[in-house]
């Protein structure tokens, strides 16, 4: 299977979609093409043999061939006309806007491209955290109670502390823990320099965190080990930026089977048929022994292949069951109708 | 102003759009450039003066000129390399799939097209009905109760009548009212035919509708009047298909300034900033005095042109106040801390 990786992408976690991507290279057996989105949206076709992070830093992919999209392909110019991409499927790993938020997904559907991840609508309810909040309620999941603010909004926090969230952000940027009035104001500054709007959670110290990926091939569900992930007092950037690496196989939480089948529960809920055709992992916290989501990723760091015993078969089989986009029939019914109506 | 009409689209409500479209050459009074998407998502220019319904259903079209996306323009090939169309802004008038389910959203962001219609998240809530009740959960408007199903799901109905929804389809395309358990089965067929998913609301007989369309300009609202649509059981497709094609002025529901100042904050509660660049008509239904959501048009038959008394200049000043893409600066910093910390 030749997998076409596209990762990069104008987004605040361009860097760490790069070490996403380079982790690829040791986790799947299969022939692996590189396709990076720069800054400009411009796409480069990135040789596997120089597939490493000092090619992106100092600007040296520009040095490789570009490409474009084309129907039913990435196309490279070549002395007569167009050479297309040899690509069986596209992975993308393209963390954080453009990949996370259904851009790519919209031009990989509009070209005509087979992929491996969210769709355009689980895209918008993963991407922005308070859309999370209703999704999660409308399948019935729980989530830790919050309050939504937009720029300017004036905001009132009665009980410390809280945890400050960017709403569209992801890998913890632009999220403070709030002790103090004093530290708000500051807070809420560097929330709002990444984005518009924000969500401001009670900040729960030593709450449990569990991590489950999975997917869906054929129907039915194919799950990872739950993990508790290690943390700091919650994990900054720098620390999952090490995590997006992640190759070597993660130990099981030591939970219950009850625990364990009601996270899995949740999940189930949570990816729906919203979610078919990716993988995905959702980050739970539990308190009081109920299970609470607090966040979908729905194309997560190094594609959460440390929480697999197969990944790589995991990820052939997910390609071979890819949703496949309804086939419409433009009639022109009604317009034949009205002619006939109106006589002309 | 030069305003490119995109329509069309790979979608049931394809010929609506185009319905729609020629509605706009009687309440525009700018220069309008029209840009078709046809089924197999080719772009074609169509020049106003042939831009009649007929043009279409004869598929005459493919006589046009076809169009290409580049950064900045749409594009016509010529003689010496391509001839960029001359266009300030796109007003996105497809109805239904493609145009409100993000797609057309995310091609116009990536090549970097200024346009009228809901961004990707709005169009996310907005199209698929069932995340639209979690959304409007979320910002605090209610809507009536429901349950949720996909296919192959048991569907259990205790109380009929109920309406029967496909979650993506707009303009009652496949939507049933169901009285008794035996029109079940077939309302289900129906449904299912047009879309994976459903939700099943009970019908309340003679509930009352109202409509309000609105944009914010500069962080303002600016309000249609509000009108109570006439209809029959419900709206099907044929009554809906010609008020596609209004342009005469609608006449101001008899309300109290009480209900009518609701009606206005559950818009502005859904409107809120997700919504911003788009001009929106809301559907409600007020029950008991009570105000509900039933759905959101990102994208309404002829933009709800008939429900302002100067629709030309709120589209201009809409223009004028489309929401800036965010101007986001990729640094390599953390590839160079790994690069130092591993020493090479």
């Amino acid at each position: 299977m030749k997998i076409g990786i596209v990762f990069g992408g104008k987004s605040y976690e361009h860097e760490i979609s790069i070490v996403s991507a380079i982790a690829m290279k040791d986790v799947l057996k299969e022939e692996l093409v590189y396709i990076f989105c720069d800054q400009n949206r411009d796409f480069y076709h990135i040789p596997t043999n120089v597939m490493k992070s000092k090619l992106f830093s100092t600007g040296d992919y520009k040095k490789c061939d570009t490409l474009t999209l084309k129907k039913g392909a990435f196309a490279k110019k070549a002395m007569f006309g167009d050479k297309n991409l040899d690509v069986d499927v596209i992975l993308n790993i393209t963390h954080g806007g453009d990949g996370e938020d259904g851009l790519l997904a919209s031009l990989f559907e509009f070209y005509n491209l087979p992929y491996i991840g969210p769709r355009k609508a689980a895209s918008s309810v993963s991407f922005n955290k308070f859309l999370t909040k209703g999704y999660a309620h409308s399948v019935d999941v729980k989530t830790i109670q919050y309050k939504y603010y937009t720029k300017n909004d004036p905001v009132k926090v009665v009980q410390f502390p809280v945890i400050i969230k960017p709403v569209t952000l992801g890998s913890s940027i632009g999220v403070s823990i709030v002790k103090t009035q004093e530290e708000l104001l500051y807070a809420l500054d560097v929330a709002f320099e990444f984005d518009d709007a924000i969500i401001i959670e009670p900040f729960i110290s030593g709450i449990k965190e569990y991590n489950l990926a999975g997917t869906k091939i054929n129907d039915e569900f194919k799950f990872s080990i739950v993990e508790e992930p290690q943390k700091t007092e919650f994990l900054d950037f720098d620390k999952k930026y090490l995590d997006f690496a992640r190759t070597s196989t993660a130990s099981k939480a030591d939970i219950s089977e009850d625990l364990e089948e009601r996270i899995k529960e949740s999940f189930k809920k949570i990816y729906n048929t919203q979610f078919d055709g990716s993988l995905i992992r959702c980050d739970f916290f539990v308190q009081d022994n109920e299970v609470y989501l607090n966040e979908i990723n729905p194309i997560p760091g190094s594609m959460a292949n440390y929480l697999f015993e197969d990944f790589n078969n995991i990820l052939l089989s997910l390609c071979k069951s890819l949703p496949k986009t309804k086939d419409i029939k433009i009639t022109y019914e009604y317009v034949n109708k009205i002619h006939a109506a109106k006589g002309k």
